[in-house]
């Protein structure tokens, strides 16, 4: 006969928001317009604990994540889908007020050189997650993190044009229901043209150029690329209902440290 | 004559939350009851950004700090007072609706072998923070993380007093303002407490029994040592004014990945 | 016209064993058994420059790599044989004596549990290198990270069978031309024999308890689980030649630190 | 009555080249010419393991370090000097044919800017160790990495004096005996000569003007800037026997990814 010491009252009667597993590795496909990404997530998968039980069986968030990813016949068309399917099968494995799933993985796309045309694989940063709580609709988060570059105007204009750049780091994170979403597609297209210039895996002398070129047509502080990305996130997502945060950040070639800047913004598509 | 493009009007006026450096390494001392410590933070200073200014000049952030830091016959006797002192030499150089400083750095303790009552070094990570906001106290949060342990009692329960265990890493939070924030060495001490025994750097084999034996003895889950944090801490400073919270991480020795449990309680000691 | 500042003369002549890119993330695809494997490496692509040189033409490399992965009508079945392709391709594009690229990532595979037969997904680290130099045949190195458990022998047999146990990662590096190398299942598989337990991403109570059973009957100094890696290499890849070498890394439940045993061993299958 | 598990034979006779532990987190303090260093370095401490021996009395290690350290009325004048003392400690208390110490830390040092002539923090990484072998001398090895930047040539020569620049990373690590180890501050002075343009935590507008004009006129490829670092070493420490190595690291702004150059030398002082 099973002990269920998870089901005894604890100790202490503290409510606690999130129990789970944290930094588990798995693996899954989605699969959206004939695209196929096989995904490696680091998985944090929480739901609350109430105050008079001792536990949560942890066990249960893992098979129901397993059971979802391994289904036969079934491929995901993007991950919020997939996270919406893996908190269905939880709550009936196991209650909960409020669970959250979040996936943090690297995710691959082609681009083309800017001035020689030739073919090139870049690589951006995801968190994506998802919370279902009880009568509410599901609400997820999605945050894609790109790397471009800002050029300083304020030692341009004091300096005969001649100013310091360096590599940047864009971030765009967008809240709401699922069908509310963007395609991370069109998240790093507004991150790569919110930069002084975007960057390339392959520069050919030509391209090399053609990005310093761009670059010192285009001085921007680490605030003017945040502000980029929340008005063309505006402008791109302006039929969609979403929350929307944005962050730059420049490893600037001067300092030892970087700058960073960080703002915030609402389109109500409806 | 000097082109102050920060002061210029922004392209897309859009307020900011934060703008200001982050990852910016540098050195200081405190000093209280007589224990000096050097501490190489990792500094995050930010500050708020209004919609119709371009950009934050940057080194009067930097500028405060290292005026302050470097200031002679002024030992601080807290992270938290030197943080307050710095904030207010911000805002005469620089306007701000709400300022913020983050420094992460590792605190070295010394400590006692349990049953051989040697002498051994342990270190934990703490993250300390100021927020100066218009027309309110200056809010400090102290975020102190310690390793130590945790057992299952599940697995104990149904296999004869036999269990698995594994490393732990504890983390109390504590939220109020300057006279309300407790010392470092009495949260790592409600930390300690909390596992299924903690750890330390140097253990002979009595020690090594020692603490074998206390593991067996008090079997707990992160939700169990979350909880015990968060009690203890209530009792421990009951007379202080403060939101807290905690978490339990486990780093599971039967799995590749860890388990967690997070939650927050507040006391009230006025 | 073209200013070819790498090939002017340097201002101290000193000749550099490694010159080009690193942390270049990108995207590939291998097929072997018909298994497919999508991978996004971490890569490291150098060669050596000659002393009158004053720089590597950088493009060349990347170019090299690009143009090698994105190849259409052709999906390479190892990691090895395309980083030999890639090889070939920069030294019709550059000149080098000794130029070798280094793919660090994350490898996932299927497993079962072990008592309750539900499947899960593991993932572990690999880094495979090549060096491709003059007149020898190309050498690759593949080094494989997976994560298990150590259970103390010392304090079981001092302490009536309780004892102290955690979470514990396993290398094995192999080193031999391309037809040498063993396939990363083969590697995982002697990994997770060599600890007290492998570990899983999902256990139901029956495999949690088929665990535990096995840690306690199984008890492991690192050095012991270091030299299991060498001996159970030793014996699996006996009609291989290679150079081997492995670590055990143990995440000491009772201290904050880690543990370690690292050694070497040669087998020669000719 | 204690059993000794680790003077067991073991399963399988393989000699091990490392045994002991990692990531040890200590504190300790250094004094030379009136200046106090406080360190918490991150420990490796390692000796052999021979072939017909099960185990490493792991705690006589940690005790070693623990008391060397924690001696009254000592204050070492070098990490070198300290590292001496714990492996001859070691030596008394468990038996070992090589043995070696490594910490890796932060290390502050005070800077001026290059302008306005205020005064700056300035933090670098270093990782020391040292090797005792049977009826050898001991041997150092002292490495510091220094952030600074590099300013591309190549683009320079080729687009009308416009160029990209960014941050780099620069390394000297210099190997001896214990009378030959330079200071730490004659290796971070060596590296910050060696970029285009040293950076600093603090930098007014006329710095800024400063710090940008030497990056323009010093346009170097991290392969120059690896060399630069090489021939200064070897200059300065002319009077010195030590084999050094250096590498640059650009992060750059044009592309995700960063170069790097490596070498290496030797300085035969006698």
């Amino acid at each position: 006969m099973v002990v269920d010491t998870q089901n005894e009252k604890p100790r202490h009667r503290i409510q606690l928001n999130k129990v789970g597993v944290k930094d588990l590795k798995t693996f899954l496909i989605t699969e959206r317009s004939g695209l196929r990404h096989h995904i490696i997530p680091r998985v944090e998968f929480t739901i609350d604990l109430p105050a008079d039980l001792k536990g949560v069986h942890m066990s249960r968030l893992v098979e129901s994540m397993t059971e979802v990813i391994s289904e036969e016949f079934s491929i995901y068309k993007s991950v919020e889908e997939l996270q919406n399917r893996i908190l269905d099968a939880l709550s009936v494995k196991h209650g909960f007020k409020r669970g959250e799933i979040i996936f943090d993985f690297e995710f691959s796309y082609a681009s083309k050189t800017p001035a020689s045309r030739k073919r090139t694989w870049e690589v951006c940063d995801i968190t994506a997650s998802t919370v279902k709580a009880e009568g509410k609709p599901n609400i997820h988060c999605a945050e894609v993190r790109v790397i471009g570059n800002t050029v300083c105007p304020h030692c341009m204009a004091n300096n005969h044009g001649l100013t310091h750049m360096q590599r940047a780091v864009g971030t765009l994170g967008v809240e709401g229901t699922t069908d509310q979403i963007p395609t991370y597609g069109d998240m790093i297209d507004v991150i790569e043209r919110s930069f002084s210039s975007p960057t390339y895996s392959l520069l050919k002398l030509e391209d090399e150029m053609h990005v310093t070129k761009e670059m010192y047509d285009n001085p921007l502080f680490v605030e003017d690329v945040c502000r980029n990305i929340l008005q063309k996130a505006k402008e791109k997502f302006e039929d969609l209902t979403l929350e929307m945060y944005a962050e730059a950040r420049s490893l600037e070639s001067i300092h030892k440290h970087d700058v960073i800047a960080q703002g915030q913004i609402v389109v109500n598509g409806g």
